[in-house]
């Protein structure tokens, strides 16, 4: 074991844009001699990577790269571990604590926070998470499916504004049709339903639609899905939750 | 009406520290001709603010500010409006937007999103928020208690982390203990509560504590407070929510 000057910055970049990062991630990942994370992130920060060591890895190995990371640290070397979004959130800040502290490591490890889909989806569609909201992960994975429909039905009849990460993919296509029947069974159909994908991204795309006609929407792993509350409405293309303020 | 060059950019600087906030916000900025902002906000930024005229207001005149700044905006000037956090969680995005639509002033908007409280929260107590979570605002000045109280009450039976935004001021000093009361109906007494207070600002702390011992922290209008779900455990200091990693 040895503490020395190595430590782990677990890195978010953000939806994946450069103007959406924090000057916090652009002098964490300067401050890194080495470089961790899925292909398509680290290419995200490809200009910024001169003179770093870069381990670009391919999908679902999150574990194999905290593994790296908190190892490469453990000799004394600065990593930075990127993700996408905000590590903190459905991302790799978990697993990275979990291992360090169950395998008794104590490396030195710092959270580097970075702007969720969630905001970067709202910024996008408008305002349509100004009153109280659930985030809810559609990928069973990692989660039984009854506990996800346990949460999309306690949303809904709690009347959160509610986003769906991971919305759909291959292996689960159904998921996101069974979330809107659960939430049509508490809302009006003409609840406004937001969809974005490739967030400050290339082929950027945010629609603002209703629950009746969301299915018609192109929702794929990299879409957010936002669900109005009973209050949500929309003008404009712009999906609005209102705060409750007498206008 | 005058479309022009006018236009508002409704800017979140995120939870307070320079480090924190985006590119893209310090650049929304520059571009502005004017600033409007709650004074504590407005003075985060106040080395940014050279040849700009600065309209800085006390607390709670939300409306004021969006009615300014589109009334600016609409004589042909940029006008950036700026407060903490994320201005489309529990900010101006949604009154901008809707007085915008609601008085036919087809001001061109531009929301800049910016790290939310429970993200930077996240990350200064470990990683609370790996799961399914649901943001709550116990303020009641804009939602009656009972639809909040209800909300807490699913967000506690869904075994959603749960992150508190306003959890207390002067006005309103038990609603966190009723929060926590509901809380301890579905969750063991050993769960984690995370309270930050002054995120990235002077005088920040984070203390990881229990459902049983939550009230013992401080706990103020500045503080988030972040419940664990059932299977969230801490270790040295940090709160974890497992995503469901086999380890």
């Amino acid at each position: 074991m040895n503490k020395g000057a190595g430590k782990v910055y677990c890195i978010g970049l953000g939806p994946g844009g450069r103007e959406q990062m924090t000057l916090q991630a652009l002098e964490a990942i300067k401050d890194s001699q080495v470089i961790i994370g899925y292909a398509l992130y680290v290419e995200l920060i490809s200009d910024l990577l001169a003179g770093k060591e870069v381990i670009a890895s391919a999908m679902r190995q999150e574990l194999e790269r905290c593994r790296q990371a908190l190892e490469l640290a453990q000799t004394g070397k600065k990593v930075a571990l990127v993700s996408s979004g905000d590590p903190g959130i459905y991302g790799m800040a978990g697993p990275l604590l979990e291992l360090n502290s169950r395998e008794g490591l104590d490396v030195t490890i710092e959270i580097v926070p970075g702007l969720t889909a969630a905001s970067m989806a709202g910024a996008l569609l408008g305002a349509p998470l100004m009153h109280d909201t659930a985030l809810i992960s559609l990928s069973d994975l990692l989660t039984p499916w009854e506990v996800i429909e346990k949460r999309l039905r306690l949303a809904a009849e709690a009347d959160f504004v509610t986003v769906l990460y991971n919305p759909k993919s291959n292996g689960r296509p159904h998921y996101i049709e069974l979330a809107r029947e659960i939430f049509m069974q508490h809302r009006s159909l003409q609840t406004p339903v937001g969809v974005v994908r490739n967030a400050s991204r290339p082929g950027e795309e945010a629609l603002v639609t209703t629950l009746d006609k969301m299915l018609l929407a192109e929702i794929d792993m990299t879409s957010v899905v936002v669900i109005g509350n009973s209050q949500s409405w929309q003008a404009e293309g712009r999906f609005i939750t209102p705060r409750g303020y007498v206008l």
